[in-house]
């Protein structure tokens, strides 16, 4: 059994009123009780939540000291074992390699599988299950009703007779026509404001997202990120080393005001201004107004992830937050897997002028272009019309799919589980109506016993979770499904089906 | 006019016998030089070949302390300019950051475009030009001579009726049947040895270098790569903050003796071992068997880029050195973008069985699964014997081209330009046969005013380069191109077609 290492940690103490962070007080005190050998390679560190209260910090102050020692490779994380000291430091592995002194033949340990501390620590991160196709899993395209006859038929016509010149190496932005048919529907839909040449073609929003951060990101730059949030932005923060500093949503979406208290110079802020995910909460003016002034004052960056915004089935959508701005600060990034189907894995990124060059420029070296593959299929299908007639028909179907939803939760899962309509999007919230007595992570877990995807709102949290539930998606299975699924949840979650009150 | 600053460097000396390599003293003592502002920022750096003149040091241990300065955003490189001490210091810029107590308002200088340290280097790369298909461009494949009718066909059948459970996610490591496909491929054709799930697809060869580059590279650690060498490798690699250490390439291939002498513990190495980049050479079973017998011992990786390995037009081709690695060190890295047409963007990893789970945990926070695209319309086109059949096609008429090219040469460019026929891939080095009374970087450049691609050899050097020449592609080209791209290509270097004895 690992033994857990309070007594060397007992030495530290976070001191107020140094002008030094907390976390870094922290982060500084670990480093040095590590380095000094007080706490050894393989010691297990105490729990953040203990730690914090034992310290009197937030434990969001220990998790963000935690973060940085992890990436930097004084500590490991492995699955259901917590975080040790590392087996190899980073220094030892740094002087072992500078000394180029020592024979080659007689280093008798060498590991072997040497990977980099990057690979290493985003190994132990939880990894999201591309394949999960099962009931409930959100953000699943209702597949079946694609045209694939018309998408066929364009993909056949198209490589029959390859677009001249397009063949060869492609621009490294994208297929031309592409980026054009893009702007022209970001524009009528979103109010996005933007010429094609802004229009960066990816593989995928998480290769956007990737390629964003290494563009705009030094490692312990500060990054806002919505609390809770999405894990596939955070994947990419700390890939590049940035540390987050998660804040609170409420009912007007991420507190602007808690980032300037604790983090006015972050370098970067992400958002989902147009449906938060995943408590779908929509980004009040006033806030938007406040994110854009924070940004033109300080040079910050704004990072809008709209990634769900075709479905909206009431109300009148805000434009997005890239139209509004003024000065410069939006990178837009927006996907085609959600509304068409996840393999299509093409999406794009819109940036402001002074970043077109630069992204260029790095995608050339770091990715080259993209993938010819499906782009003027895609194009083709846009500028016919396909694409926005598909929008308007999943977009009735979703909304029927959702009132589906929301009527099976009432009739047989109610006093247990319950949701309020939502006017957008692809998944809901659903929370339990009078408390459990197992935990929201507890019910996730009967879920998925019983072939459910519902992942526990908690685990969207960084901190300490302020709220219980799980995240469902309706949009991706059948009326039939839906009935049966919920059915199915209800009697995973509460076997007796007891109404308790 | 910018100044050079000779004066404040005068104090840098370059000590033997200390144990501390010579770059290192460099690095430190530029650094500390303009860390103590005895280099003011902006301040043009001397040439790295008058500095190595002025210590007595190597011009390579220059770059190398050079590069690091840059990589770390203490110098930036502009085009045309040179190297000068940044703006602003990354010194500068973390204490900045760390002062949370700065009211944000006051901050008068806020600089409009922030970018990263990477992104800053990446920029003033030099950018290789993906759409140039001009005569003579190299490694252009027939693509007239693609079957497009047949990739019409399967694209328009596939995508009418898309493999079921396949328009979901999609398999981190590629869509299964291509990865079977490429496994029995490289197997029959290179002597690879591997299993299917050791094959990753990727969206190009830039791709699969970048992924494999974050794998296993941390910042400082040394990579061994060929010089004269391949660009792409290059950026991968300096991305991370690696540094390169470039080893001579002589007639049997990389010189691995002078590896161990300087950098026995390397992290990587990379090599082209069936038909070295650019100059062709193929490396000796020897030097194969020593390379593996480096890697074995340091537990280091290999990086096999075996780019152009599917045309050999003569002689009995040398397998893989990924068949000959029974300690599973060899990385192999494939395209299909040099075989098809540029722009499918498909290329595959084969990773050594411990690199799988860290290679597909990194992916799926980095870029995601490879996008569906053109995977299953591929593999149709391979498992029906289409590929095979267009590589056989292709090699029959490369090798014409080829000799066509070198008839065109002795009939219109005797005694000014030579060039040896090769055994295999898709390029010639063309030498000057009676010397030239310019430099092969200003035939080049000549070359480039006449509309015709032809990369000078001493550009593909990191350090001084051994020999000169031009770097010319003839598969991409019909014959009646090529012989009146020699005779545009020979007029441009010598006007006055003089013969020179």
């Amino acid at each position: 059994m690992a033994r857990t290492s309070k007594a060397p940690l007992l030495s530290i103490a976070v001191e107020r009123d140094t002008g030094e962070p907390a976390y870094r007080q922290l982060y500084d005190q670990v480093r040095a009780a590590i380095l000094e050998g007080r706490l050894k390679p393989g010691r297990r560190l105490p729990s953040s939540r203990g730690l914090a209260k034992d310290l009197g910090v937030s434990r969001n102050t220990v998790l963000t000291a935690f973060e940085m020692l992890l990436h930097e490779g004084y500590t490991e994380s492995g699955i259901g074992s917590g975080t040790r000291v590392s087996a190899v430091l980073p220094e030892a592995l740094l002087s072992a390699r500078d000394s180029a002194q020592t024979p080659v033949g007689q280093s008798t340990a060498v590991p072997s599988t040497k990977i980099s501390r990057l690979a290493t620590n985003l190994d132990s991160m939880r990894q999201r299950s591309r394949t999960d196709q099962r009931t409930f899993r959100p953000g699943l395209p209702a597949v079946e009703h694609f045209p694939w006859n018309v998408w066929g038929r364009l993909a056949g016509r198209l490589w029959r007779h390859p677009p001249p010149g397009q063949i060869g190496g492609g621009d490294l932005g994208g297929y031309a026509p592409l980026r054009e048919a893009i702007a022209a529907h970001v524009a009528a839909v979103r109010g996005v404001r933007c010429r094609p040449e802004q229009v960066m073609v990816t593989s995928g929003a998480q290769q956007g997202l990737d390629l964003v951060a290494r563009l705009l990101l030094n490692p312990a730059d500060r990054v806002w990120m919505e609390d809770p949030g999405y894990a596939g932005l955070r994947g990419a923060f700390t890939a590049v080393g940035a540390e987050i500093v998660p804040l609170s949503v409420d009912r007007e979406g991420m507190d602007i005001g808690q980032g300037r208290g604790r983090a006015p110079d972050a370098v970067l802020a992400a958002v989902t201004p147009s449906h938060q995910y995943p408590t779908g909460v929509t980004m009040s003016l006033a806030r938007r107004l406040e994110l854009l002034e924070w940004a033109r004052e300080t040079g910050g960056w704004i990072l809008e992830d709209d990634y769900d915004s075709e479905y909206r089935y009431a109300g009148k959508p805000l434009s997005a937050l890239q139209g509004l701005d003024d000065t410069g600060r939006v990178i837009y990034v927006g996907t085609f897997s959600k509304v068409m189907f996840p393999g299509l894995r093409l999406g794009y990124v819109i940036l402001p002028e002074p970043l077109i060059a630069p992204f260029l420029a790095m995608r050339a070296v770091l990715t080259d272009a993209p993938a010819l593959g499906l782009q003027p299929v895609l194009a083709a299908f846009m500028e016919d019309g396909h694409f926005a007639a598909h929008v308007r028909r999943t977009r009735a179907l979703y909304a029927a799919r959702q009132r589906c939803f929301l009527d099976a939760l009432a009739r047989d899962a109610g006093g247990l589980l319950v949701a309020e309509a939502d006017e957008a999007g692809m998944h809901l919230v659903v929370r339990f109506e009078n408390g459990l007595d197992i935990s929201d992570k507890d019910a996730a877990a009967r879920a998925d016993s019983a072939g459910i995807s519902a992942p526990a709102l908690s685990g969207y949290y960084f901190d300490q979770a302020d709220a219980e539930g799980l995240v469902l998606g309706y949009t991706g299975f059948a009326e039939t499904e839906i009935k049966a699924g919920v059915r199915r949840l209800a009697a995973a979650i509460d076997p007796d089906r007891i109404r308790r009150d």
